[in-house]
């Protein structure tokens, strides 16, 4: 049974070496588990959606949740799926800092990643527009 | 949680300077709050679309209300929404004057901007066919 | 608020100058009253779409009823509607004896107009067809 | 092919003898052509709706829109139906006058019959409460 | 045309008197123009539905607006409709305070009135439930 | 923001005083922080449903996690909702031993709580049919 | 596969004894063709409606085409379908002559049966009420 | 009121005379009917849609079904339309001797026509991927 | 996962003896594997709806195939469901021969059991109007 | 009536020579009965889709199921179709060895094929796009 599951976090220090080591960590990690996705960061806010079994999901969403590198984690959305829209990207990533103004602006309050103060399905409209404007980088 | 206000107004004296200092005020007060919108005006009638948080376009259209540039101030359209529609620009601009005589029959009684005879809903599929003939002006 | 009426009648003595002295008149007033509209005829049949503001067109239709030049008249069509379909031509107009026979067999028993033994949907669909397929006539 | 029609209009000079005199000729008149509806009043104003054949129907609306006793003859509604709603009388009668404060302000902005300031539908939705709270008198 | 407009507040000093201050203007303003509604209090919060014409219910909505014995005014829902849910009610009233526990807790967070976190679609939810349990008080 | 979740668990050493010793905890936590919900056990398996604010809920789940006394915790259902279904317990309680075989059987392969070889919407419409046989113990 | 049928034509002569003849020959023909209906008649017209198997309603409806009592049979509905309507009747029999005139008049333009100038849709559901109505005589 | 009509019958003596003699009587007599359609033929069965007047095409069915160059005729389809499928041709022509295998297989058993082991619904999807593919040979 | 799955076969030599020994195999083996469901014969026609977990149903029909008390053995519907609707028996049981006609010629083309010549929805919709009617024997 | 049937199952000892002769079987024995369809294999697990009549598809399934050279047969979809989707192929075939890992993770926990752990509208979903991409190899 496939699942989709996408939270946002806050970082404890954010830095570049943080997103680093957590993007380098779910690349070796993912691919033994089946499971797919994208990460995005920016002011210190993580968002990052995760495909895959259920078990295997779920097995990674615990740990997620003990990693004291970030805190005040949420989930935003989880369902059942047909098929993966992640299935692309061990783990791809999305520095937010570098988006259009625009388009951050189109789904939240002010130009920045918020997915604290909006639905899940907001938070889940934006990371399709990330895939469809080929804003998301990594290894496919 | 983004929402959607559509108003119309009477101007007092419309004139030129009314619609610039409008324009100018909304460009400088806007981007601040993370407010987005187009502004149509008309033989003295205004229609403004305002787009935001919820708190912030509600104290923004508090003091539209008080505004003593213009009266008659009603609201057309009001929602929550997932996504922007007018998140391109800080404060478009659209002289109704210099619309297609067709384009504003197909939406109104007279070829007039006249949002005050029709339901609110008409008003919003005016402004986006304004919007898909790339008849607002403005800074994006 | 904005309406489409769409009505058959059967002209008392068909002739050429009857068809321009109903244009003529519809040219000259339907511009001042916001009404837009075509003209259908053949085989002594007339078939008008109006659209506007619902005062002026009930206002025009009951001076249509009394016109002493056709007979028969009967609706076939009417609705509020949020945009006009016909906003292009102050009147235009239809000859179906130029029309492709094929076009008129596809919504009639007969290769000819006949909007009598019809739905008032299957007229409007004609309508469409024509303007689709550019066979309307008139000053836009 | 059955339709159903309704109007508003505005009495010339509303007094009881008049509603008596309409309410006479209607029953005299419809059963022959095969009519049924409803007659509201009040405050000078009448909404009636017609359902018959497509023909009948509209020869008796070109003479209603020829009576001299009132004017401002508004179409609301006119629709091909399957069956008839308003099939039980001759012509029902509701004098808006009698009808409960909170009924009328259901689907109008003062408490009094206005057809002119709203949607059809709304018309159409209060003649349905009329019949549903057997406020309509008249021979079925 | 009929529309909806619900709205929350905070009460600058709520107590008792502010509530039976409001009722007392709400019930002799609103019959005039037409307007209807509820309001429900509790924890210094105020949520208000009011009903009727567009022109009607915006200018109540500018003077509330302006009305200094509250602030932080937001709106929560509005649209044109074509009949009024609370056309009973000159201005109905619930205490929130008087109301079962487990019915507050349906719709929030807490077992409180708190527009201000939830979506206006819960908030109308909120109102029909009261409604369909008799726990709105006053003049019908 | 109201959400709903459904997970499951295996209970480390299930005996009767563990479901004593969580109900008692969940009953003294909840109401504090807005929680409501259901817990099911039967055969060494737990399936708890929670309701109440995005952040509460995730905090709890956080804890959940962490809690020694189960394992295998799966998420099965998850979604922002309108309204509560379960918010007439603090915590109810359903003892899948002694729930009728033809009612276990109507949602499982076995006759037995087997929430991880189903879809989450199975589960929820488990959860929903024990309510409506009233087969939930607890506090309301 | 299960198919509906309806037909109309016209007496040459009408009488009881044609009716009879008629019904006569349909209950000792139906059964072992498994053959189900209804058959209306009134002012000379006929209305039948067949259920059976496809070649069983086809086999029998070349028949009726053929018989000489009757003329200028129009198919009015035809349908494959799930399950009959009409199964409980060898051949339900209705006089329309003692049916209601307000039902009559709910499908038609006059109180009679006439199906030749409504759509087959008007005719099945004529036939639904006279089920509803229990208007149908015949051995089940 | 325009029908569609699809019938499939046998053939008593199968061979290139009969289609030519069937398909000349058929360009001879339909357009004065104002009948269109288009004539499948293989393997000794016939399929043939017909398109026109209700009276036109139910006068033509009487007369097929008598016509002794065919048997075992039933009806596929039949439904009273809003416009014409098959309106191109007076009668238009496929053999399906002559038809992609792939294309005969993807509505059929075996690949031949055979519409009478399938419902009206593939028969009617057949011929459209038939005009679809520009299969239909014929006078327009 | 749960699958509901209905089939249709012939007996070899029909009589009471096979049918109770069916069913008693049924109760034995079923109630370990989590099946449930319901047995119809009559005519020497069986028709058995399965239900339960998709591996145990599955392996269960590769064994009725290869039972040589029955032959011709063919699906009539197969699907993933949510929960079960033959749950309260082991094995229900219908005599075909002992229910009322018109139940039978509702869903056939004759009165008897014949899931050969329907659609698999015919067989299913029989199904349950046999258990709205209380017409399955068996122990629950 | 055509079905559409795909069923899974698991290699006794995968071989090239296995495929290679269950294709021959195949491509030797459907077209005589009109059967078509897709094989899929990869790492010892066969996906097969089969079209065709209800009984001849029944006929080969009861054959597979008794096929010795695989095992753990079970059925992951079973459709009553207009028409088929796969009706291009004798038998065309699939090595889901050489297909992109990303496809096989868009369907799938682990890039494999592995119909056993989802869904059969998973496995359906799979089969089109490996035909939207070309990635079947058969003669057609």
């Amino acid at each position: 049974m496939l699942v989709r599951l996408i939270y946002a976090s806050r970082a404890m220090e954010p830095d570049a070496n943080l997103i680093e080591s957590i993007l380098a960590q779910s690349r070796s990690h993912n691919p033994v588990h089946g499971i797919t996705g994208i990460l995005c960061h920016g002011g210190g806010i993580f968002m990052q959606a995760l495909e895959g079994g259920r078990s295997a999901v779920n097995a990674l969403y615990a740990r997620i949740l003990n990693d004291p590198r970030h805190y005040d984690v949420v989930l935003l959305h989880y369902e059942e799926v047909l098929e993966r829209r992640f299935g692309g990207w061990t783990m791809g990533q999305v520095n937010m800092g570098r988006i259009n103004t625009n388009m951050l602006l189109k789904y939240a309050e002010k130009p920045a990643l918020d997915p604290y103060s909006v639905s899940g399905k907001v938070s889940l409209a934006l990371l399709e527009e990330l895939m469809a404007t080929a804003s998301v980088i990594g290894r496919t």
